[in-house]
C-alpha cells in the first residue's frame, strides 16, 4: 500500500494543484482534513463554493467584488484622478495594507510575457486606456514588478495612455526600510543612489 | 477595504486552520482558488467530502482504510508476527515507502503528553495489548519519536506488553546515511557510539 488509497490520494492531488504547494505538504493538508468533523470539513466545501459564486470581478477595476462594483470603487471618499495599475489583487491589498493610499486601482490580471503566450491583449489594458480616456484622471502609478516582465509592461501601458495627457509614474526603488545597505543587492543600491534625494535642513 | 469581503475571508480562515499554514498563505491560496473555473472548485470541494465520508480507520491497526481492514492488514503476505507501533499514519507511510518492511502496524494516535492533557487512555493502546495478548505476535517495534514524549510513550508501552513474553525494540538511532558527520548532533553522535557494530571482514 505505498499507494494512497483513491479518496484521499484525489485530495492530495487538489491540494497540491495550489501555488506553492509540494507533495509532502499535501499528504499533511489532506491528512489533517482526515482528522477534521464532518461538520468542519461540510465548512470547509462550503467556503470554496461560496467564493467562487459568491466573488466577483469589479467591473471598472477588476478587484474582487461582492456586488457590480468593489470596495474601493463603491467608496465616494477615494481620489477618482489617481490610479494605480498593479498586477493582481494581491499587490492591491498590499496597496490597501498601507492606509496611505487614497486613489483607486486598475488590475491587469498579470504580466506580457511573449514568451508564456500572454501577450497585452489577455490583460486588463483596453478598459485601463478606456478609463483615462473617458477623463478625470489626473495621474496613474504603474506598479508592476522591477523585473523585464513589469517592466515591459510598465513600458507598454505607459505608451498607451501618455497620449491622453496624463502623468504617468513608477514606484520608487531602494533600500527597504529598516534594512541592513549590507543585504541589499547590487541592482536595488543602485537604484537607490540614482534615486537619492537632497536632505533639506 | 482593508478587510477582505466575508465569502474570502471565510476561505482564508478554513486555509489558515490547517496546520502549517499562515495568514498569508491562506490567502494565496484562497486568492488560487478564486482563479480556478466553478468545475475544478466543485471537485475540490467533492475530494474534501469523499474524503471524509469514505475513508474510516483500520479496526485493527487504525491506519486509514476504505473498509473494514487496511491494505496492510488485508494483505496475507504480511507478517502477522511483527507489529511495528507508530505515532501516526505518516509514520506509517514512511516505512512503507522503504519497501522494506514486511510486518503489520499499530497506528497510536500520538504520544503520551501529560502537559497537553493527553494520557495513556487517548491513545489506541489498550487494543494493542489486546493484539499481543490474543497471540500469534512475535516482536513489537516501538517507533515512536525520540522526543520525551515519543520516548516515555515507548517505555509505557513496553511495559504493558513485556509480560505476555514478545519482544520488544526501539528503532536504531545514528547518523542518517549519506550525511556528513560535521552536521551531526552531540545526541545523534553519541547514539550512534553507543550503537557501534562490530565490522565483519
Amino acid at each position: 500500500m505505498t499507494e494512497l488509497i483513491l479518496p484521499l490520494q484525489r485530495l492530495v492531488e487538489q491540494f497540491r494543484s495550489l501555488p506553492g504547494i509540494g507533495s509532502k505538504t499535501a499528504l499533511r493538508l489532506a491528512l489533517a482534513v482526515l482528522d477534521m468533523s464532518e461538520e468542519r470539513v461540510e465548512e470547509f466545501a462550503g467556503a470554496l463554493l461560496d467564493v467562487k459564486r459568491n466573488v466577483r470581478e469589479c467591473a471598472r477595476c477588476h478587484n474582487i467584488a461582492e456586488g457590480e462594483l468593489c470596495a474601493v470603487c463603491g467608496d465616494e471618499g477615494r481620489d477618482a484622478g489617481l490610479i494605480c495599475v498593479v498586477e493582481d489583487v494581491r499587490s492591491l491589498m498590499s496597496f490597501e495594507r498601507t492606509r496611505e493610499y487614497k486613489g483607486l486601482y486598475h488590475v491587469l490580471g498579470g504580466t506580457i510575457s511573449p514568451l508564456d503566450g500572454r501577450g497585452p491583449e489577455k490583460l486588463h489594458i483596453d478598459d485601463l486606456v478606456a478609463r483615462v480616456e473617458s477623463g478625470g484622471v489626473r495621474e496613474v502609478i504603474i506598479a508592476t514588478g522591477s523585473d523585464v516582465e513589469g517592466e515591459t509592461t510598465a513600458m507598454y501601458i505607459a505608451r498607451k495612455i501618455k497620449p491622453y495627457g496624463v502623468k504617468v509614474s513608477r514606484l520608487a526603488y531602494g533600500i527597504p526600510v529598516g534594512s541592513d545597505l549590507e543585504y541589499a543587492d547590487a541592482q536595488t543600491l543602485t537604484r537607490a543612489l540614482e534615486g537619492r534625494r537632497e536632505v533639506e535642513a
